[in-house]
């Protein structure tokens, strides 16, 4: 199994507690109660499981890495109680353009990762690819992000932000899953 | 199953006729007699089986992209009676590589695709990725090329024009496979 791989496996088990799950393009996902991590495969029960690869970086710059590298913090910190799980599908005419013509879009044009840095070190992400796995997956990506409950307006700044951009003209999935330790 | 993944089946059976298997760089690949193309997955018997997706394009420029549509054929063609079956891994530190590094790698520095381009409509070709599957692959993308006989040495100088380049320096496995249809 490829080490990189993970599941997102949400059902009755798993230490987070899922508060809720907003639709907020596209088809839904079915409401559960509680949200574990699974690094690689999973084939249990659950009410549903997303999964997918980290990889390597697609848009950002040397300069950006750099500056992300600098201010971020890793997932597990202790005052991390909260958490969001956004998987996301983009639309076709997204996936035609090429490299050039996405990072246009993605920061010239909307920003991302100028808008993410802005909300470090307080909001940790992980990046996970979905769309070239073997299977056919629901998602192109799935993001989890960390943070501390004091910062859930930050948190809810960041997406809306994102959101207002261009690039999210080729979202046309989305869900946006809050969780809490407990 | 992603409707985009191919299995390259090395085995008894097959429309390709395998003429040489020469391992470039890094470990061998076992001989075998034949090879077919599989659209999905593989599970049957065989000498060994690759598999990888086709995906969005990584590297090219619009006016590169322009370019190659328009003097690029399609596989499939009667006159392309050869075919070439070039498995590649590319080394961690690629990987760690921002995307503007490995661009001006691929093809400020190599020139990867200007190469490519000047052996077109002769050569035809396809790019699978391996490296984000949820199983460990052996390699990062196979690339399938199929041509004339007649354009076998023209095969040749590409392949060995882009093996003298930098981008080369991160490949640690290759493997040339010749075929030939029967």
């Amino acid at each position: 199994m490829n080490k990189r791989l993970f599941s997102f496996v949400a059902g009755e088990c798993g230490e987070w507690s899922i508060r809720s799950i907003q639709t907020i393009v596209g088809e839904s996902l079915p409401t559960s109660k509680r949200l574990t991590i699974e690094n690689g495969d999973f084939s249990g029960k659950c009410d549903w499981a997303l999964r997918g690869v980290t990889s390597n970086e697609r848009y950002v710059t040397k300069a950006e890495k750099t500056a992300l590298v600098s201010k971020q913090e890793g997932l597990g910190r202790k005052a991390s109680n909260y958490a969001a799980l956004i998987p996301i599908r983009k639309t076709d005419a997204w996936w035609s353009l090429t490299q050039e013509e996405r990072r246009d879009i993605f920061e010239e044009q909307s920003r991302h990762t100028d808008i993410g840095q802005k909300f470090l070190p307080n909001i940790a992400r992980k990046l996970h690819h979905c769309r070239d796995l073997a299977s056919v997956e629901p998602f192109d990506f799935i993001t989890w992000f960390e943070y501390s409950s004091e910062d859930e307006t930050m948190f809810d700044e960041l997406v809306q932000s994102l959101r207002e951009g261009i690039e999210w003209q080729y979202v046309e999935r989305e869900i946006d899953i809050r969780l809490v330790k407990e």
